[in-house]
């Protein structure tokens, strides 16, 4: 951490990058430390190519975020890459000729980009990162950085339910909230933000489940979406339902793309590693998150996953 | 507090009583603090009538609860009641004949039972007043209080979703991890243990779901129960998720009792009042949450419960 908090101190401008497809501790962290910078008085950029997704535009003063660079002149300026270590996960060409590179990140990976990396696997999201580089280059953290990462930390530990919960995550939710986070509002906005329409998919993609001993399966077809109004995006989370089943230990979501293709979301509790199936099928992830692609028709899709993840447990 | 502490030190033998149909925040309480009681040599017997539900029977030493006190011999004994605070509703007949009786509690009441009275409604829960206690007693917080207390709080804030999440809460959270809570694995039993049967019985119940304009409304029938092999317990928790619509801002569970009576839960957002509705019934509750009986068949009972919603709206 000293040598990012040197790099900083010792630069006027900056450009933030997170992870395409961003999901709240990518956008917590970036606007997060967005803010914490500016009030540095620095020259700042917040980039993602993807922008900030509808949930979570309520997090205040998320519009910092633009997705779009211009194309030169970061000659002086230094990048800082945040949820993510390569530049392909950042939708980075790499011929922006930043003067240096900055990388703060919680997830391991075998790569060596970035010329200041300051990876830490331990710990439960980047906001929590961000909030000790915050509070180390003696920023006060405002009501608004408090809720940015409030919400990285929050997403990224379920608010407090994963297994990377420790006593010190509890301890810098605890600090945000002395610095104004609303815990209640945050987690309604997080996680009560349904349409009437996604309910209704949630509850017609829950009652097809189908169970395979301690596999449970649920799917959502393109005419599923189409007969309740809704898209791919709003299927987030309904891979987690299943688990509330003490007898379910891994549960898969299938979401068609096209016909015979389909997304594949897999979940598992505990020592069950999903992570090895999800790569058999050109995917990846963590030991209990991962996702792939299969192809085949629906229940021809689900017996593959079916097979593989039975040879896998 | 320091009446209470003076109380403990004092005494020999205590009677831990909790409310009837006792919640995590009841269980939790009663069984850490009778652990604390026990590790400073005192006699302790913890007791609720209805015992230890199945759904907290795995918090460690639950089982020195019972469920039967012998008829007399508590000329010497302190009555400690915790997390209510009159003695119908901790199920006790007041002819035991206590030395003398200690509330504690985080309800506010009108009553004026007990000799020292402990309430403290700004509290998010019993376990946090229980902690504090203990603490300041000198006794050492072991892994078995621990989980007792963390669940209490769990229960009680929705793992920190809930207004009364406060930046204190959350510290009393992080403490109770480092003296040996495991906050995901009780984040599981709590709320990953439902059957596969329990499971049906929630989709089913969702997918017949209907709504009146900001009003979600659910049922489970007697039938329902017949047809996936499930018992009315099963259904705690189904009244909260239809909340994840914005659109929402009352949710609504009607269970059947027998024909022509339903058991109806109330929840509500924000500034949202149930109970003024549930009392209209002869119900009670908290402004989010509360609870009453309707006649009538299901068309007309959800009528008559949404006539009183939208008048009281």
């Amino acid at each position: 951490m000293k040598k990012v908090m040197e790099t900083i101190r010792g630069h006027e401008r900056f450009v933030l990058a997170t992870h395409l497809n961003p999901d709240g501790d990518a956008i917590g962290s970036a606007v997060g430390l967005g803010l914490a910078l500016r009030a540095m008085g620095k020259d700042v950029t917040v980039y993602d190519r993807d922008g900030v997704p509808e949930a979570y535009s309520f997090l205040p003063e998320s519009g910092i975020l633009v997705s779009e660079l211009a194309p030169g002149g970061y000659k002086e300026a230094v990048l800082i890459v945040l949820d993510c270590n390569t530049p392909e996960r950042a939708g980075l060409d790499g011929s922006l000729g930043f003067r240096t590179t900055v990388v703060i990140d919680h997830h391991q990976t075998g790569t060596d980009f970035g010329d200041i990396r300051w990876v830490e696997p331990r710990e439960a999201a980047t906001g929590i990162m961000v909030y000790r580089l915050i509070t180390a280059l003696g920023v006060e953290v405002t009501r608004e950085i408090a809720t940015n990462l409030y919400a990285a930390v929050a997403i990224d530990t379920g608010i407090f339910r994963y297994q990377n919960t420790t006593a010190d995550v509890l301890e810098v939710g605890a600090a945000l909230v002395r610095a104004g986070a609303d815990p209640a509002d945050i987690a309604e906005k997080l996680y009560q933000s349904w349409s009437a329409a996604r309910f209704r998919l949630f509850s017609m993609a829950m009652s097809e489940m189908e169970m395979a001993g301690p596999i449970a399966m649920i799917h959502v077809t393109l005419d599923m979406h189409e007969q309740t109004g809704t898209v791919a995006a709003e299927t987030e989370t309904f891979v987690n339902y299943p688990l509330v089943m003490d007898s379910v230990t891994v549960s898969v979501l299938l979401k068609e793309k096209e016909d015979g293709l389909w997304k594949v979301s897999l979940r598992s509790k505990g020592d069950v590693d999903v992570s090895g199936v999800a790569a058999m099928f050109s995917g990846g992830g963590h030991r209990n998150a991962a996702g792939c692609t299969v192809t085949g028709q629906l229940m021809e899709a689900k017996h593959t996953l079916i097979d593989a993840l039975h040879d896998a447990m």
